[in-house]
């Protein structure tokens, strides 16, 4: 196929398609819609993009993506640092921050173990997390792996990885979503939030 | 709700979330992607992006989306300079490229006339086109606006304002999408089709 556009505009296509959410369509619509909001939209997104190339990082300390190492919430005096909530990627601990559901660290592992896909305990970030509930004395750990059978499998893994250590070890309750209806649960998500259940 | 992250992340996220498939939870998975895959995505994107800013124009003859004025398309010798192909907006000439369907000229509306949105005739590019048409003794004038009810609207417009001018006039063909199934289409595009059959 011939050019239909210049060189620069398809490479903007080509590398926008390969955002998440993001197929080849759909990146020529947003390309088309960027050039033709050109000062509204296309000049303030090249810079942002610009900037976060020049400032983004991931904390070295628990793994969050910020602007800063160690990063906003590592820094945060008032944030209990011995209780700290284990999470799968930066997105999962993003989910809990909006909702506000936890005031202490966090520890991202970048991932899962997976036999399938061939990922082991020495690709996640475990090793770091030891040494931190090591070295911190940290009191809790709360493991907030996905439901999965490969976040639990991971979970599990932690658990046995923390045994002997002076930390109390938690895990996300189980249950009805808050604003789900019965009807539409899955039979294991039913099953556990009866086993689970709380006095009224 | 507590900064998560730095603001330049923040900003980067919301601008993304303007982009047309994109909303606020995709922009954030799309964000997390780009800083963990830095070198390979972030900075080139941002290379990218910053190179459209500089060079991306509209065509001021067809009204195309190129790094070049006049663009790609209307530089083409080889293309048929006599014969325009009218569409409403960049979105539909590309597509109409990447099928190889169209060997001249284009001209892009950018919209349709529609009384329920406030789009009038001088809110399009169709003074331009009569300019054209007239000026480069156009012979021939395609019409590939959407089969929508404005589309169709658009199209009798154009028609009307080019009449008296020593131009034919073509629509696209109505009928059976190549690959599609009839049972699936509705009975306008059956209607259509079966009043335009061709001897086989």
């Amino acid at each position: 196929m011939a050019a239909i556009t210049g060189p620069e505009i398809e490479r903007l296509i080509q590398l926008l398609s390969k955002l998440p959410g993001l197929g080849p369509r759909s990146a020529r619509r947003a390309v088309l819609q960027l050039i033709q909001k050109k000062e509204t939209l296309l000049s303030p997104l090249a810079q942002a993009m610009a900037d976060a190339v020049e400032k983004a990082c991931i904390c070295s300390t628990c793994g969050n993506a910020d602007t800063q190492d160690p990063c906003t919430i590592c820094r945060d005096r008032t944030r209990d640092p011995l209780t700290i909530c284990v999470v799968e990627d930066v997105g999962d601990l993003w989910a809990l921050e909006r909702a506000g559901a936890h005031k202490g660290r966090y520890h991202v592992l970048g991932g899962v173990l997976s036999a399938l896909d061939g990922v082991g305990p020495d690709d996640l970030n475990i090793g770091a997390l030891i040494e931190r509930v090591t070295k911190d004395s940290v009191k809790e750990v709360i493991l907030a792996m996905n439901a999965t059978v490969d976040g639990q499998t991971t979970a599990h893994y932690i658990t046995d990885r923390l045994e002997g250590l002076d930390v109390s070890i938690s895990r996300l309750a189980h249950g009805v979503p808050v604003g789900g209806e019965l009807d539409y649960l899955d039979d294991g998500t039913l099953a556990a939030a009866m086993k689970s259940r709380r006095p009224f």
